[in-house]
């Protein structure tokens, strides 16, 4: 095996000397036909009315997509940083700040070229295409400060405080593939070829000072006019979850905080992180198999909540509060000790809440050896939720909420946590900035 | 580790009594709150009159999802058949129908139940969607008829000769858990909630019966107003496609035949084939970031077109005939001989055409060596085409046309077909009747 050329066992056969001129990534190019004789026609540029409104502004105050009303669809990736030098990564974030801009736009990502003897600036696939509310919303892992214990960008002292390492919680099955990163990138879009896009030209700019990790991509459902959207569980979810102020007043519950309060990092830290948010991401399976099987009288006192329509156990509506308090005849609490929502509401964690940002994801079926009743084994759903949340700051958020509702909620028969990763969102890019320039300052 | 009651291992904790007893499938169920003395709320019907413009009909002459449409979203699923009756699948394909019927009008798989102590009868993720002109589109693989040797439902004699096993193609990297299935659904739909709804509505089901085998989500890109939709290479793929008749005037070149030509199957098989068809799904992983390196002018010779307008190599519109026989100032063929375009085309095929009906698929990254030039390895995009096709016959079509290509299309450097199945689908279903029914009469 190994003493043959590789090109001739790659499919049996040469196709064209050119192709493996091109593959050898040289930048001369032989090819029947003569394309260094042509040059490329270009498409017409995007950019009409009704593609504005499909635009979310991607300079301001805060980064898009995490107070942003959700898009259908997310592409999410973690990226590995190569570089041993601030400067290629500083370089790198510049290009990705000027993409991204541009992608948002509805333009490709970089301009494109009649040049036919270079590789493209834009991989093009989703040329024609709505710019599809497209947000790009860019984190900082632990590794960007310290990796191995090595200061390879001179940036360990301006870690902050507030992005810890997750501890291991209870019922955690991480898989070392769907975890950390040195940076992320969550790209949301209406559009899933729109999301895949934006992240495929920011690894493209990254090549050399950085690599994909993971990815995971979701989408949500298209729930009518506004309605909490519901997971593959069946269940509505996220019912109590602060909103942007904007959209608050219809649906805002009594327990429901602002964002300044809950999302924004404010002079707690440092400057570069103010209007900035902390997100912690989680896969989580569902096995939904086995969840199906289930009687939905259990089903909603493990969530809580009525299964059709959304409201808490004892009362009628969705948005009705949750009477946390509220016992029944023979006094047991109405809404179990060990509920979903009552684990997860404000009031059980001292006030904690995060700005959840869940989509649903579907990576097919893989083989599965259920260890308890009813012993099956076989493909089962890889399926479940891509939980992002943010907040000002995880120890107060997610790693309160999550200590307490790892150990005692009722879902975790049902879902199992196995990918991880938590992140610094930096404030919001001004206007010839590039994303987190401040902290290289 | 086996000696340990499995509940006491699944989180290291017990959650609730009732639980596990719900757990262990039975149907009594005692939980906190008292749920059986509660009656589950149903929620409104569905059905107003902008839902019935997302109602694609399900009874017909041919079954939908082929002809029909495109939708934006696709979830296919290969099922295996666990029973040894015939009578078993024969109720299984009535239950199918009933609720396949139910959810294309927008409606649950089965009727809600108010009772709590049962499981739910739709596993609720759809409600409030909009029906999202979902198809579900059925198919009988092989093993239906024959299984390792067996005729377990007294078919075999009824195997259409149209039905073959797929040869091996050059090329071919099949992984085992994306090929093959007694069984096949394709369920298309605007919603990729809908889409995967109804795939695990028709799985529970069959619980006891089939089980599934492989799955694989997919989607299609928004291109506007009617255009040939780009696929991840960036190219517009499938341009030179046979239309339905009512689509076909304005874009129908001059070798496209009708859909009674290519796709319907005709007197020549059985009558409950007469007005179905043969599925071939092929997955499909493309080497994106290696094509991304790829100069401009080198890629548009791998398609045959322009990458940015789409034309034929020599022409200037999208919809501009191939010319096969054009040459250069030199005599070398504008589209070169081993252009994609050009070994597809049904002037490369003795005529052979077949329906296609690509999605897209990103199922994130996996660890991938490349052991030709740039000797790259690390994690790559595991994204790529989900290659669905219809055609009178398999024989004439699929295989036909990708014997040649297989072997010679410079495209094959960057694809891998790992994923493959062919099926017969059944003519459409007549009110009353239940999915290929004069196959078992």
């Amino acid at each position: 095996m190994s003493g043959r050329c590789p090109f001739a066992t790659r499919r049996g056969f040469l196709t064209a000397a050119g192709s493996l001129v091109a593959a050898a990534g040289t930048t001369a190019l032989a090819v029947p036909g003569g394309a260094t004789a042509r040059a490329a026609v270009l498409p017409p540029e995007a950019g009409g009315p009704s593609e504005r409104r499909q635009i979310e502004p991607f300079w301001g105050e805060h980064q898009g997509g995490i107070a942003t009303p959700p898009q259908t669809h997310t592409y999410f990736a973690a990226f590995d940083l190569t570089t041993d030098k601030a400067s290629d990564v500083v370089a790198m974030l510049r290009l990705w700040t000027e993409a991204s801009v541009r992608m948002a736009a509805g333009e490709t990502a970089e301009p494109l070229s009649k040049d036919l003897v270079k590789p493209a600036a834009d991989s093009g696939e989703a040329l024609g295409l709505s710019p599809a509310r497209l947000t790009l919303t860019f984190g900082l892992g632990a590794g960007l400060f310290t990796k191995d214990g090595k200061d390879r960008y001179g940036l360990a002292k301006r870690r902050p405080q507030a992005l810890v390492d997750l501890p291991r919680f209870n019922g955690d099955q991480m898989i070392a593939t769907y975890t950390g990163g040195d940076l992320s990138v969550q790209a949301c879009a209406d559009d899933p070829q729109v999301a895949f896009h934006a992240v495929r030209q920011l690894a493209r700019l990254a090549y050399g000072h950085a690599q994909i990790r993971w990815t995971q991509a979701g989408f949500g459902s298209n729930q009518a006019a506004g309605g909490t959207p519901r997971n593959l569980m069946g269940f509505k979810d996220g019912t109590i979850n602060p909103v942007p102020e904007a959209a608050s007043k219809q649906t805002k519950g009594p327990h429901q905080a602002s964002l300044e309060e809950v999302v924004w990092a404010g002079t707690e830290g440092p400057a570069w992180m103010r209007g900035g948010s902390y997100l912690v991401v989680r896969r989580i399976r569902m096995a939904l198999e086995h969840w199906d099987r289930m009687e939905v009288g259990f089903q909603e006192q493990v969530f809580g909540r009525q299964k059709y329509s959304g409201a808490p156990l004892g009362r009628t509506h969705e948005l009705d509060p949750l009477d946390l308090a509220a016992t029944d005849k023979d006094g047991n609490p109405v809404i179990p000790d060990s509920a979903h929502v009552r684990l997860g509401a404000a009031e059980s964690n001292g006030g904690a809440q995060i700005l959840r940002r869940g989509y649903s994801y579907n990576d097919g079926v893989s083989f599965t050896a259920e260890r308890w009743p009813p012993w099956h084994q076989g493909m089962e759903y890889d399926a479940g939720l891509l939980f992002l949340c943010y907040q000002r700051d995880p120890r107060a958020g997610f790693i309160k909420i999550y200590e307490n509702m790892s150990k005692l909620d009722m879902l975790n028969q049902f879902v199992t946590h196995n990918g991880s990763g938590v992140f610094a969102c930096p404030k919001g890019v001004a206007r010839g900035e590039f994303i987190a320039e401040p902290l290289f300052a």
